[in-house]
Formats: structure tokens, C-alpha cells, sequence
């Protein structure tokens, strides 16, 4: 399984993801699942993946080395797309290439064409985005309203998401949250799992402003973990205890509803 | 879509469900889905469906009525059932008597047999149990490592229940972190929703202690939603800001990675 999450708030984006991929429990390694495409000044992508990693592996191959324009007959590349709109339209095109390759196999072996991604990020005269791409190469755009996406096991960790998150939260608040939810996500599925990447992108900087990998062990993320425990148990405990009552003296008939 | 969640602590049990069906999403109503089979003194035993509406009623109905015993050939009902092992078991049965039944003519229509129980409570000389029982009439008991049980849309509602519970946890703390639960399930999915049906049983009491319905607008659970709410922000706000840095100098290639 994967968990990969992209914040876009006022001041930029933040994206993060596991690494922990399997193929069956007993299969389980390591593998970078959020990719980036930075030329400073110029452009600064980030493209984070969900579901069957040859698939995945393949579009972001795609991507770099080029696909053709059915109309124009040129490669293009992740490089070149003029705009944020095109470059996600180029990922899509290049999920639906892989998808004629490599989609009759898969579904000879009875495994289904599964991917999505998360792509977030700035091109040079263009606002900054955030789509999340599905599998059959469509997308949707991040809004104001809802200011993340998510893809891979996104329930564990969407409360926190829904509750904390708006477009006006800090750039760093939004980092933190993030990794509040990876943390929900972590507990709960033991198929997602450290380390975990993390991109940061200011808003027109056209430049990542932190590219880091958490690993085991790491302090912070392991104070944030802790303080996150210790917080959610004193906040439960400030809660009054439910008024419905101790022993009452109605009997209740053989069903009591 | 439904949420159930049963926490058996050392002095009892607590069971709540929602109350929200729907086929599809433009026919939604409000069932309850959480009973009771409650003789003061003998037993007080509760009962929460997840899954087809269709089937879990009839599953009830069989179990009030009763179901042939294919060795004995006796009718036996949930009321006569001398211990909880047999009373999980009987309902089984009852669900693979309906599978019989309605199972081929679901297959037809191409939908799925789908339904899941909790069952939990205590009968007169036995111990007080929590099961979670499956589809196919199968069935797991909880246990103190882990002293709740969920169906219906678990994931959403788990991450509170596996930090702040355990066996030792006050019943009506238990109550309290259940309903935090089902707040973060209903914020998160429409189709779990109020009124919410609630069962409180003390361990050797053999009665009920609370059985109440928390509507629209009922004070303490509307102040519990908006303590949590408060609470989760001013958690991570505590917590401190990541440490990855601001800007740096460090230029990366075109694949920042």
C-alpha cells in the first residue's frame, strides 16, 4: 500500500509519501514513490504515485523521456509542458500509453491497471497547482474548500486533514499536519511505512525549498509522534463524561429497543 | 454506508451504531441498526448490523423466531441460547440460513451477499463476550490486546480507538472515545450519520445500563464534537514547527531526486 499526501495552501505546496511498497505481506521493500522535476527558475514538479509500481515506474520514465503529441507528432517531455494544465494532460497521456502496452497483460494475469498520482507544483508565468490524476489518465484539480489531496490508504489519516487544513494555514503548519496524518496512517496500516519524503514548494519561488527523507529514528518525527499521542489522550480525557446515566431503574422488555 | 463500533473494557460493554441506509446516494433513510435482546437477570445482549439492509433484518427476525438446530431439531431462539459461544453461533446460522435464501437471487441481480455483525453482551454464568461475525456466518471474539471491534466504515474511526483505548479504560471514557470515533466517521463519510443508537452493559449486571438515542442538536454531543475539534487544533498547533529548513542555497538537478 502507499500514503501519499499534497497540501496547496496561500504560500505554496507540500507533498509527501512512503516508501513502503509490497507485493503480497511477505514482499516488502523500499521504494521512492514521490518524484521530482526542478529546474530552478523555471519549473519546480513534484509527482507523487499510488498503486502497481511498474506502472508508475513506467509513466515517470515517460514523462522524462518523452511521449508523442498525437497532433503535432512531437516528443514532449515533463521538461517543456508550457503550463501546469499541459504537464498534467502529459502525465495522463502517458498513463494511457502504458496502459496499451502494458494493460492486456495485467488483466490476463487478473490484476487490474491500478495507479493514481498526485502531481503539484509551478511553471514559470503560471499559478501554481495541484491535480490528482487517476488511472485512466483524468484528473481533478485541487480547490480553496478542500486544500489537499490524497492518494493510496487516505482514510486513516483524512480527519486530521478535514479538521486542520484550510488554504490560509501556514506553509509549515501544513508540512506538520501532513506528517500528523502519515503518522494516523502509519498506525493504523502497517503497509504503509518509514521513510517518508517530503517536498516543500513556496508559491513563485520556481525552487523546492526542502527536499528531505525522514528515516527511522529521526527526533522530530519521533517527538511529533509522541506529542501527538500524549496530545490526543489529554484532549479525549478534557471531554466531560456522557450524561446518559448510571443504573436506571426501567426494565427494559426481552428487545429492549 | 454504516459505523459500528463495540468496546468491551473490564467493567463492560459499550455498542453504538448510526442509523443512516441509503441505496445510492438520492435514497437515504434512517434504520436503526443497533438491538437489544435484554431479559434482566438472565441476559442483556446487543446486536449491530453493518451491510445489506435486507439481510441483516432477517437475520434478526430469524433469531427472535428462531432456527432449526439441524442435529437436535429444535427450534432455538436468541433468548434460549446458554451461552454466548452458542448465541454467536446461532446467529451464524441464521445468516447462512438467509444466505440460502436470498443469496442466489442477490447473485442474479449482481449484489453482493454482503453483511457483518457485532454481537456482544453477557448470559447468566458466563463470561461477557464481543464478537464480530462475518458473511459467511463465521466469526472472531475481541480480545484485551485490542478491546473493540468495528463494522461497516472502519478506517476513518479506528486511529482514536487504537491510542486511547485499552482493557483498563473507564466504561464510560470507553463510551466517550466511541462517539469521538463516530464523530470523525461522519464528518468524514455523509453516509454514516445521526440519530446514533447507544448501549451501555456493566459487566454482571445482566441488564442494560444505558440505552439512549443521541439526535440532531443533543447538547453533549454537539459540545463533544466542538471540545474535540478545539482540542486537535490546539494539539497541533503544540506541537513544534518542522525543522527541514527554509530556503537553501542547494541547487537541484532536473530530477531533484
Amino acid at each position: 500500500m502507499t500514503y501519499c499526501v499534497g497540501v496547496l495552501v496561500r504560500d505554496g505546496l507540500v507533498m509527501i509519501a512512503d516508501t513502503r511498497t509490497n507485493a503480497g505481506l511477505d514482499n516488502i521493500s523500499t521504494y521512492r514513490k514521490l518524484h521530482l522535476f526542478v529546474s530552478p527558475g523555471d519549473r519546480a514538479l513534484a509527482l507523487a504515485s499510488a498503486g502497481n509500481l511498474s506502472v508508475s515506474q513506467a509513466v515517470i520514465s515517460l514523462l522524462q523521456e518523452g511521449t508523442e503529441n498525437p497532433d503535432t507528432g512531437q516528443l514532449e517531455t515533463i521538461h517543456d509542458a508550457p503550463t501546469m494544465f499541459k504537464a498534467a494532460q502529459l502525465v495522463g497521456r502517458a498513463i494511457r500509453q502504458v496502459r496499451a502496452i502494458h494493460g492486456p497483460g495485467l488483466q490476463e494475469a487478473e490484476l487490474r491497471f491500478d495507479v493514481s498520482f498526485l502531481f503539484g507544483g509551478q511553471i514559470k508565468g503560471g499559478p501554481m497547482r495541484l491535480y490528482m490524476i487517476y488511472s485512466a489518465g483524468n484528473f481533478i484539480e485541487c480547490s480553496h474548500d478542500a486544500p489537499f489531496l490524497q492518494v493510496g490508504e487516505h482514510k486513516y489519516g483524512k480527519p486530521i486533514l478535514d479538521r486542520a487544513v484550510s488554504h490560509g494555514t501556514d506553509l509549515y503548519d501544513a508540512l506538520k499536519i501532513a506528517l500528523i496524518s502519515m503518522d494516523s496512517t502509519m498506525r493504523s496500516n502497517l503497509s504503509v511505512g518509514l521513510p517518508i519524503d517530503i517536498v516543500v514548494i513556496r508559491r513563485d519561488a520556481l525552487a523546492t525549498e526542502v527536499v528531505h527523507r525522514i528515516d527511522v529514528g529521526e527526533p522530530y518525527f519521533h517527538d511529533l509522534r509522541e506529542r501527538w499521542s500524549t496530545a490526543l489522550r489529554a484532549a479525549h480525557m478534557a471531554i466531560p463524561s456522557p450524561p446518559y446515566g448510571r443504573p436506571q431503574g426501567s426494565v427494559l422488555g426481552r428487545n429492549g429497543f
